[in-house]
């Protein structure tokens, strides 16, 4: 069973899943372990390799677990959190820790063993977009959850270890620290303010124009302000909206195409570079709807994040956001 | 002129600092611009290929940028921020920002070109450690300046560009989010208990042992209760102190000692890997002498941090603290 272990000074949660490795040989970066692997099991017709699928959209229908699905999800078969058990909670001297209870899935985005997300048709993106959100209508019913996270790593240097393009969701009975200062700077706000901050940063980076990417009616890309990284970009909804998976039909249809063109835009000009991107949704359980507003975070994986950062969670961008936007705005896609 | 911009909503301040990259092509990960050098600016003879130096210990005497220095610091040749100017602190919209004004120091370690830090004697650590006392105590008295960052990012991987064994300072006109959060849970538990958390996790961790890597009279190193990485090690003074540029002669020695012998057990189990330490003291101009208590973290870079790490400062660790522990303490050095 994972281990889900707080610091006590600074409340981060860290999860300690001791299944994937034991011996410190196995540890060594980069990952070895999937080097000799021949077979893809995201491929259609090896769907025995993974475990048993929770959800497939079969288009032109076809059995369970069979090659005919255009988007499909699966338990991770590494799990980093476990399904199954008590919650646990209890203190050990003055730590504090819990059972590792949670979901650990895979969202098998495209039978195509060679496409990445850049490459689909918007119309397959929504599928995907669609399939986060149906995961994560269903997983917010199980009460021991309070956080539902949903990434992307595409590229060994960006964290994916394998290659078929997916992106992830867990599910957490505890909220990350870095949501909660989210949470935190949203409230803090809109108790001075009484309005939602990520609304005014949209007005003025609408009306500022100098860090904007792209728009459509629904949604806006931009780099933001106090980039940590080169070519990082936020894909914010125009109109106030705490939850990702409350999106209606027409603003799934709306942010699929605006995340196909935000990573045409960047692999135009960063020629095809890993990335990950993470989508901030409101906790459950939180009444938050007021002034958290959700967003997609995409960074590609470029600059290489030294002691400095891990130390300070403090950042050091050697490419003005500006600069940035107008290099994507400029790519001719 | 660098910039600082702060994050609206998390507080987040980042350097946006163009002098060392401008072109997309250029960031290319790893860092190419280091591969065709030939000469080590590092270097006994090679003084002149660093700025004028700013301290040196010559045990035997010698002229300020000449070879006989035995630790040598130097001003970043690429600095990450701007030693002259105004603070300039100005909001732009809903936004803040200041000048980029700071301290970006080198401390080279060793004359010898293949060292590592782990290979030095520790009287050549003390050394290194003096150079880090004596800076800080000079840059405190700057009151531009609001924290003093030691680092050493060790090999490629750990984001090193430069071979030859060194360590960075960077003096900041902020505090770092990460710091903040430190001081804030230390203020909230001192506020709670009149304890030091640091001194209640030393005086845990000296009882559980599980967690105890070594000790000597004045220090101990533990793998922490929520470690974020496999074989992720804490130094803490086992007497409380909030400043490490405080510390006596007698625990310079003792901390010159430890630190050897946990870089010394590091590269024995994980052989010689790359990695970071990061010293944690107090802020300048902050009373946080009753609850705040410094240290180092040490952490072998061994897995490759993605998306979900990114996205959430939530960390999945493959490797519990007590095997890291057994591994470390068992280690034949």
């Amino acid at each position: 069973m994972p281990d889900l272990r707080r610091d006590p000074v600074v409340g981060r949660w860290v999860i300690i899943s001791t299944e994937r490795a034991s011996r410190p040989q196995e540890l060594q970066y980069p990952p070895a372990d999937q080097a000799g692997q021949t077979l893809c099991p995201f491929c259609p017709g090896q769907e025995r390799l993974t475990p048993q699928e929770i959800l497939a959209y079969r288009p032109q229908g076809g059995d369970f677990n069979t090659p005919t699905w255009s988007v499909r999800v699966v338990p991770n078969k590494f799990p980093a959190l476990q399904i199954e058990g008590e919650l646990g909670r209890e203190g050990v001297g003055l730590y504090d820790r819990m059972n590792g209870i949670g979901a650990h899935e895979v969202i098998i985005e495209t039978p195509d063993h060679k496409a990445t997300l850049a490459d689909l048709p918007s119309k397959q993106i929504e599928y995907v977009l669609w399939a986060y959100r149906d995961r994560m209508v269903d997983l917010r019913r199980d009460s021991r959850f309070r956080y539902l996270l949903v990434f992307k790593n595409h590229g060994a240097a960006a964290g994916a270890t394998l290659e078929h393009t997916h992106s992830q969701l867990i599910a957490l009975p505890i909220i990350p620290t870095s949501v909660m200062g989210e949470i935190n700077g949203c409230r803090a706000h809109f108790l001075q303010k009484e309005r939602c901050i990520y609304c005014d940063i949209v007005r003025q980076e609408l009306e500022d124009t100098d860090r904007l990417v792209t728009q459509n009616p629904e949604f806006v890309v931009i780099t933001p302000f106090a980039a940590r990284f080169p070519f990082e970009m936020w894909i914010l909804p125009k109109r106030h909206a705490a939850y990702f998976e409350e999106s209606q039909k027409i603003q799934v249809e709306l942010l699929a195409r605006i995340l196909s063109e935000a990573l045409r835009r960047m692999d135009r000009i960063l020629l095809r570079p890993a990335y990950n991107f993470i989508l901030h949704t409101s906790p459950l359980h939180e009444k938050t709807g007021d002034f958290y507003h959700w967003h997609i975070e995409l960074i590609p994986k470029l600059t290489q994040v030294a002691g400095f950062e891990w130390g300070t969670g403090f950042y050091i961008n050697p490419v003005k956001p500006e600069e940035s936007a107008t290099f994507l705005r400029d790519a001719a896609i």
